[in-house]
């Protein structure tokens, strides 16, 4: 059977023309009806709509092809932009895009750590207002905020089976507060998947790969995105990746499993390692411990070197049991503990998939760290709600927030 | 976010048109066009040309709503017939199935042993010629042959990295073989996806669920569903979940990883446990000796019920890392182990998924065993040549080979 593509045909002809337009960077109204699978008259009355709308520009004129020359397009990519954000334990990143996805301010402002929800709430809308106003750009241009966090999310008002790092925001109103505290609509999301779709969004990544971006901060998770389309499954709370059981007889992992491979070989577990080894760690919280474990791995102690190796393995191991659920092309080390130790893991996982991937006669499964790692969640966060712009599910601003009712861990 | 509906957007307008009145029974050229994405003029042209090629048939006339009554359209059922033969060591099970999915016959043969290929080829076509004849259905009408078996499957001449089931078959031009000794387009597949489609083209299942069906014959594996899609990967390799990791250290499986399912729990692990145990098998096959256990744990023996439980300790794990990857509203066990054993497995699994599904506040995960265990994959292997008489992208019935390359294991 020829390869399925997995619906990316939903996006509705406004959405599917300033996509197209946005890849292309500029393009005549004849290459856009020959790029899309829309009539000429509907390019042009949808064209038309996306002047008016101040989302697309005119700039000059190019070659003929015979007749007169044919007017360009382009995006104007400072008709809207978007802001995302991911909350974490050990920090904030955020970043302000354009609409044509180029990051044009970022932030990073300590973690939420031991401070109770309504007082981080309060501090990211001042952050945003702030560097907002230190761009020149207007609120009202802004679509909306996504924010994104380790999951998993339920409903957009509250989090419950809340990660070890979040219990405090089980329950808590996450979008609504932020919504009231800054006034634009607001979009939750899984950290994992915003990385995925950053990555993709990006345009590192090849449009049709069938990837994961594993994604490693305070805990583990991953970003699926099957011939260019995220996975979601039933809930939105697919690529548990940390929870992927390893060892039937295992360590009880937070999540009530045994044997994930969070608990096995996760930050933590790097962590209650290095330190059970005799490693000294002053790190206030567990990314930061890893960060000088990283980091004594870098200066060659052999402790550093081998709990991080035995980590690997586990990662490894998960990212073979995606790859063989998945028949995935590409796997993507991404988040803050790979930006951190991500050399030490990509030969550990890349030579397990070239020796156990089960199709590894068909092709091999390549693995990369992303060039975005740090910040990958972030940028994810704020393609999730240009996405949201470009579909046609959700049409207006405002209804952002009110069609975004869940999200994953 | 809401659900992403994972493309059956493919469909033509033929294909789309012919699949809703086989849901439908009967149905009216204007309900035709409300359950359609299409135009009343489209609707009418496609339907005109569905009865042309006597697919769809005229059935009298439905109650008037207003106007004159409406021509009420129906499937004609014998217009086209599908093969399904499902390959496996311990058995070759075929079924012929009209254009409506029912099945109109079946027959079991001795699996393919020791059997050379070319010999094992010979006498699935016989048995297919001769069934034919049976129940009188002439050969022109019949689309073609699907020919699922455990895989991996690599292009459609041949087999590698094959089971220890099926050495033989390794680079052996199965799908051209067939066809020659046939005369009848073949198509190739792995046979737990083929197993995943014919539960959902059975209609067992609702059309927009997320679902796996583990599949236990000789081996273990699973064809996924999402959003009524199967998942295909980017070779047609997805699915392979006994070669899920679940012991880092674990004995080597014969894919050459460590730890597998099938290596830990699955059909040959199950025997070879029993035996060690004292338990005396008298069968010709690993499936056969299956089934003698499955019986014995029937009775009570103390052994087979032991073996078997530990088995199913594998087989949760496994659906808890495919639930938690893919976020799965359902997890069918089907093939001929779970027919033998799925009701000692079925609480095993359930008691699993109910207690560590990652996302189980969100919703659970029900574990059903399939009605059609025993010929799943031989009656997914027909919807899969059905559906390819749906498709646009295989228009003509010689083409079902031609655009099929591919299939998993």
């Amino acid at each position: 059977m020829p390869r399925q593509r997995l619906g990316t045909d939903h996006l509705s002809s406004q959405a599917a023309i300033l996509d197209i337009i946005r890849a292309a960077g500029t393009i005549s109204r004849v290459e856009l009806t020959q790029q899309s699978s829309f009539s000429a008259p509907t390019v042009s009355t949808v064209v038309r709509r996306l002047i008016d709308e101040g989302l697309v520009v005119e700039v000059g004129h190019g070659e003929s092809t015979g007749g007169k020359r044919p007017t360009l397009l382009q995006l104007n990519p400072a008709a809207r932009f978007a802001i995302g954000v991911h909350l974490d334990h050990g920090g904030i990143t955020s970043v302000l895009s354009d609409l044509a996805g180029t990051i044009v301010a970022r932030w990073k402002r300590p973690g939420i750590g031991s401070q109770e929800p309504p007082e981080v709430v309060e501090r990211i809308a001042a952050d945003i207002r702030d560097n907002l106003a230190r761009v020149a750009v207007d609120p009202e241009r802004v679509i909306g905020v996504g924010v994104v966090a380790p999951g998993p999310i339920f409903q957009h008002t509250r989090m419950t089976l809340t990660s070890p790092f979040m219990e405090r925001w089980t329950d808590f109103p996450l979008a609504s507060a932020l919504e009231d505290a800054i006034g634009l609509p607001v979009l939750l999301d899984n950290d994992a998947t915003a990385a995925a779709l950053g990555e993709y969004w990006a345009g590192a990544i090849d449009v049709r790969s069938t990837f994961a971006a594993l994604y490693m901060g305070s805990g583990l998770g991953a970003g699926i995105v099957l011939d260019g389309t995220v996975l979601r499954g039933s809930s939105s709370n697919a690529g548990e990746a940390g929870h992927i059981c390893l060892d039937v007889d295992g360590p009880r992992c937070w999540c009530g499993a045994r044997g994930c491979v969070e608990v096995l070989g996760g930050p933590q577990r790097v962590v209650d390692a290095a330190r059970a080894a005799g490693l000294e760690l002053t790190g206030a919280d567990v990314l930061q411990d890893f960060a000088e474990i990283a980091r004594a791995a870098g200066r060659g102690d052999a402790v550093a070197v081998e709990v991080l190796r035995d980590s690997a393995r586990y990662v490894a191991a998960c990212a073979q049991t995606l790859a063989n659920v998945l028949d995935l092309d590409l796997v993507v080390l991404t988040g803050p503990a790979f930006a951190l130790a991500g050399s030490l893991y990509l030969p550990v996982v890349q030579q397990h998939l070239d020796a156990m991937f089960f199709a590894r006669e068909s092709h091999s499964v390549e693995v990369l760290i992303s060039s975005n790692a740090p910040e990958a969640a972030a940028i994810g966060a704020c393609s999730l709600v240009l996405q949201s712009e470009l579909s046609p599910r959700r049409p207006g601003l405002r209804a952002v927030a009110d069609v975004t009712p869940v999200a994953a861990g």
